[in-house]
């Protein structure tokens, strides 16, 4: 069900089987107001609720920010919805951290008081002193959480997020492509926001400088809690894991894989190779699916987010073969999706 | 250094040199506006900042929301002070949850978006439907948190936090004292306050009602951690954990003790004896102190809180002993309260 795609990943593989905390960092960057540039929400007004709805569902099963549970404008689920289903198996801990949202989910989360991203097409996307604020205070709380457990893993979950993450590789000197959660990627508009944030931004190396230029909140997030880990992380997305693994690893040595769908590892327009660290590429044999809400993601629709991949991971290193584990995410699809449909 | 002064706390004891999480649940009440009821900060508009203050002090050995620690009006140290000094000898993860806080701290911190308490003397504490969101996610956090460790210890830093308490005991149908922070207890005016609150009330006996009557928000955070751990917990405070222990003991079985400061247990005031489980007595030994501001603590003055008491059994059950311990206070003392002093 999964393979390593780049370097070695045997020794967190098998922390994987140990013990474990899952921390959930979301948030929003107004890049997603950029029309046409993401579907995560089924229009403009919704997507800024995609983030608190799919850490509530994580918890409760259903969400409590919007009656229905996030999906594009044709109806296709939220990732979340297999990292739910992975969280039912394996009981491990799990945390959401709001890092720059616009609207708070209905469960307890914590709060690093980061910033809400601007659309880094229009100005500046945070503040710099907030960036550096918002780190410490994540880095505490990496700290923190990872004392008692043998392994981090970091999912995501920001609207617009693939986009900010080819700006701050840009930045950082790699030539990255732009990935997507639609099969029709759009590419061009995507490059145009790039450039125009590049354009204004100058020549920089600090990375806190970049992200605090082009990119959004959920990095500042990730990396800081990454980087106070005592235990070794796993980035749970595919290629916003890997802007943020460039990142940490200009701030330091950081003991951490990626792990992402296989969707993500064989789009051509997600350059999984730039990662600094191992990436693990996640089959979930979604194409076996009977749903067709759920094959969409094996045709390009959707991919990856938070932390399906390395959710679906997890699941498998304890002991759960693929054709269960679809079988667990089409029980949830039916009781969460369709027996709710009109 | 401790005695188990009411019940048997054996259990528990042993599970405190295993894995321990702790957490302190921090809130405010705005019955501490009403003069003279509280010393928990130097002056009426500091009050306020007490707790994000006190949880500041815990991570970084420094306040960033004031310039000094929180003090008395004479300038007697916050018990965040020993709890920062155990804290330091003990390495457990520990984490703070915004429980109904005016000033939120600059440290990660959990929200379960508990409201701020309203004055009891003048109106209902809280709206019901806010306390059951609040305690439902307190709840969610309290069973998260608890996965991984063999016991939870919950600590709470709330000013006029024991009027409030003495206002459940009473409505409880528990005929409480009522502790204080000051050697001069101003017990009259506290019973006028508590007076003022059940006569308004009526006759109620839903614990979550009686809450949100004359109760304060950190009650809800606290109650609600304790329900959904999955392992025994440590209540480390005095009267105000005697409520809460109260409440839980209405909501359903709960395996937990109280662990206090001896300067609580040998107040005629604080009656621990209302407590419906185990009760251990810290002595931390500052009687013993060369700092006149420590000694204080042995004459009665803010005698706990920030869960000092619980902190130091923590330290004393993995090793230190009272002379050590009272050296370690002593030291961190000097240095964060003396040497800044000009």
């Amino acid at each position: 069900m999964y393979e390593v795609v780049k370097g070695d990943a045997e020794r967190h593989l098998k922390l994987l089987k140990k013990k474990v905390a899952f921390v959930f960092v979301i948030g929003n960057t107004k890049t997603a107001e950029v029309e046409g540039i993401t579907v995560a929400g089924e229009n403009p007004e919704l997507i800024k609720y995609t983030p608190p709805a799919d850490v509530e569902l994580l918890y409760y099963g259903k969400c409590k920010s919007i009656s229905a549970i996030p999906a594009t404008p044709d109806g296709k689920p939220t990732p979340a919805l297999i990292t739910y289903t992975a969280l039912k198996l394996v009981d491990v801990p799990f945390f959401v951290v709001d890092s720059g949202l616009m609207v708070k989910p209905k469960i307890p989360y914590i709060s690093i008081e980061a910033p809400v991203g601007n659309n880094i097409a229009e100005s500046k996307a945070m503040d710099y002193k907030d960036v550096l604020e918002a780190f410490e205070r994540a880095k505490t709380f990496g700290e923190q959480i990872s004392k008692y457990v043998d392994i981090v893993i970091i999912g995501e979950s920001i609207p617009a997020g693939t986009t900010t993450a080819a700006a701050v590789l840009k930045a950082l000197g790699l030539n990255a492509a732009v990935s997507s959660s639609m099969p029709k990627n759009p590419v061009e508009l995507k490059m145009k926001v790039v450039e125009k944030a590049l354009g204004r931004m100058g020549k920089i190396s600090d990375p806190f400088e970049i992200i605090s230029e082009v990119g959004d909140p959920v990095m500042v997030g990730v990396s800081g809690i990454a980087m106070g880990s005592r235990k070794p992380v796993v980035l749970a997305g595919g290629t916003q894991m890997v802007a943020i693994a460039n990142v940490l690893k200009r701030l330091g040595d950081i003991d951490a894989v990626i792990a992402t769908t296989s969707y993500v590892t064989n789009d051509k327009n997600a350059d999984m190779n730039l990662s600094p660290c191992p990436v693990i590429s996640v089959d979930l044999g979604l194409d076996k699916s009977e749903k067709e809400g759920l094959r969409a993601y094996a045709q390009g629709f959707v991919k990856e987010g938070v932390g399906a991949g390395g959710a679906a991971l997890l699941a498998c290193v304890n002991g759960i073969n693929q054709d269960e584990f679809v079988k667990a995410i089409e029980g949830n699809y039916y009781k969460i999706v369709e027996s709710k449909m009109v």
